[in-house]
């Protein structure tokens, strides 16, 4: 698999609470993608607590061993950061008090009208040597280290600290280190299909090429194909990804809602944006997530005008009208009144489309008739309405997640 | 932090697929806990592929400094699966083809009508003097190997067969070396307080116990101390956790929103429960994310009525009755017009609390005087109303993410 041109990086984690049955590395998968587009193979990942021998060790080896270590976590201000000095003491470096560094945190904290606590000023400890990684999300700042033929970078835990650091700091020093072989993905968005009929779908396909490699991931009810090609160019890397790509859309076809690594309503805001569209949400089981996924987008606010939350029967007949006969005699999980929803919210904004989803989120509440993960969403515009039931399985969770990916889908769908 | 009568572990997670961006090694959570419940703490975990040097590497350090080490995967039929070789050769000894194995590989797959493939052969090479584990899920065994004062076991990488070798033939092997002690955790969950501001109310006490050893975690933008104890019962745990937590509670009172492990909406609708009240939401800039929140809670239609999402000013007008002139005056982001929101959506519903926010997510819609990140969020029953100003730091997600929880968190301080 691994090509001599390729440099190695391992990873080390630092944290005691992923050394608890609670929480896993997920860093290093999204720092594992952007060393991969850069040609650098990950090849051993360390995740280690607050444990000083340990960590030494741990570096050590990779000191010896690989051309690219990052560190992830315990750069915090407490005692049980220890990253800056087991860093230290391995490299055989001492750790100097920066005075800008220390400027900087204290600003900070003014800035948020608080006085820097002095456990703090353990932050500005950096390491002889070292370019300091400017940290714009937090106190923290980040360090890269030259050890030899060993780049070591030290980054913060939290992925919002760290992302933009790696991205803005570490990339393009790492880049000018990297090699001629690169690996460049591709990501195929899938909403509609279960797993094992993509497979079918897409396995006669993918399993004809080794480069690029195939791998379905299915993940928060959607299905993801990553393909991966390996190549000396980015044009020559797009090529090879053109062709598997090309013969996947044509199996899959409307099913593939990005092959851009968009979200499904990063998708229909898009679409509503083009064609000048407005919408408004009436929810019920989804009690505002709806309303909230489309309103993740940056600019929302374009084409999305209200949404209600109508919990109750009372609010559904206030707020949106829905008749209380419909709901006795249907239930307000019913076609009729997710049609109703639809209709009513459309003509309270005065908005293109309206959107109403009703349904049995669970765990209570499900009957034989009427069980849980039974939805009903309607779309409306201002000629029609069109309803659609849906049975989800899984959690109350996982059926609120399901049903605001089909709403954006039947949006995308109905608007494309 | 390490007690001397508790033995430590650690787990190596062998195979390539866990070095991609896409998966991550979850066995190692699910054996934690079982460990753990052993008295038995895990210090390091290990990641590697099919890369022979550098699992050889880790098997030497792990049995230098480690008294269990336990390996996942790497223990299927092809080339890449080098765990028995690696380890046979990091201890020493040498491999052995076991012809009660090879039998059984042969009838499992004689069961279904098929021939053994003969590269399955290789997973009847046993290490010499181990103790072979029946796996009853799949061809691989896994193997126990005593090599002095360490404990080694290695393990097939399904969960599905990796799991029930764990607890029908390590866990009980295990039982018998660990000491007599188990672990006990609790965790104090916190919202209102800097990570830093935390640790300098609460690290004077905890820094005075090793047992409970005592952890921080930032995480969604809440505080989680995690406090763990070592007793020999349940009971005697349970008297070391009370006498910690109780100082704790004393430094950090009404931050402290859940000892159980219960979120804040959780505690928040608990709250509501008992009272016997009911809510209903008004929202702008958190889009539905608060009223998607507060429904997560299975049961909460029992107090939460209806929510708006009035993302328009011409819906904030119209729906909640703000003044025009209000919105002119003061702007849409404003104390004034939170807590016309607030009282508007009170009114609608004829709730107990209404609760309003509105705000500047951006990345888009900051000026000098109204930066990102500023939002208000107001609270009103039917005799008054009350609003907050928070500056939040961090981009559109973190923002709305902090609004939620300090919305959630007005409302656990006031009916509290």
């Amino acid at each position: 698999m691994l090509s001599p041109n390729m440099l190695n990086a391992e990873i080390i984690a630092i944290g005691s609470e992923m050394l608890t049955p609670f929480r896993v590395d997920t860093n290093s998968l999204w720092l594992t993608e952007r060393l991969n587009a850069m040609g650098i193979d990950v090849k051993l990942k360390t995740i280690v607590g607050d444990d000083e021998a340990r960590l030494e060790e741990a570096i050590r080896d990779a000191l010896r061993r690989s051309e690219i270590i990052i560190s992830t976590g315990g750069l915090g201000p407490t005692e049980d950061d220890i990253t800056r000095k087991i860093f230290a003491r391995a490299l055989k470096r001492q750790l100097v008090l920066n005075d800008a560094i220390l400027e900087k945190i204290r600003r900070r904290f003014a800035r948020r009208g608080m006085q820097m606590p002095e456990i703090n000023a353990r932050q500005a400890l950096v390491i002889n040597g070292a370019k300091v990684l400017e940290n714009n999300n937090g106190t923290a700042p980040g360090m890269l280290v030259q050890e030899g033929k060993c780049t070591v970078v030290m980054l913060p835990g939290p992925p919002r600290e760290m992302m933009p650091m790696f991205d803005v700091s570490v990339g393009p020093a790492l880049k000018q280190r990297a090699a001629d072989l690169l690996i460049v993905r591709r990501k195929l968005s899938i909403f509609g299909l279960t797993e094992s009929r993509t497979d079918e779908l897409a396995a006669p396909i993918y399993t004809k090429y080794r480069n690029p490699s195939t791998t379905i991931l299915f993940k928060d009810g959607q299905i993801e194909l990553h393909l991966t090609a390996r190549a000396r160019s980015e044009n020559e890397a797009g090529k090879l990804l053109d062709e598997l790509a090309g013969q996947l859309d044509e199996a899959l076809g409307e099913y593939i809602f990005s092959r851009r690594d968009e979200t499904l309503e990063q998708v229909v805001g898009e679409l509503f944006r083009l064609n000048g569209y407005s919408l408004a949400t009436a929810e019920s089981c989804t009690g505002g997530l709806l309303a909230g996924r489309i309103t993740d987008v940056p600019g929302s606010s374009d084409y999305f005008l209200e949404g209600v939350v109508t919990y109750s029967n009372e609010a559904k007949m206030r707020i949106l009208g829905v008749p209380k006969q419909m709901i006795e005699e249907y239930g307000a999980v019913s076609e009729q009144v997710a049609t109703a929803m639809a209709t009513g919210v459309r003509q309270l904004a005065d908005s293109t489309f309206g959107i109403g989803v009703t349904g049995i989120a669970g765990p209570e509440g499900g009957s034989a008739d009427k069980p849980v993960g039974l939805v009903y969403i309607a779309l409306a515009d201002d000629t029609q309405a069109t309803a659609r039931r849906y049975l989800f399985p899984g959690d109350r969770q996982f059926i609120r997640m399901l049903s605001v990916n089909a709403a954006l889908d039947m949006l995308r769908r109905r608007i494309k």
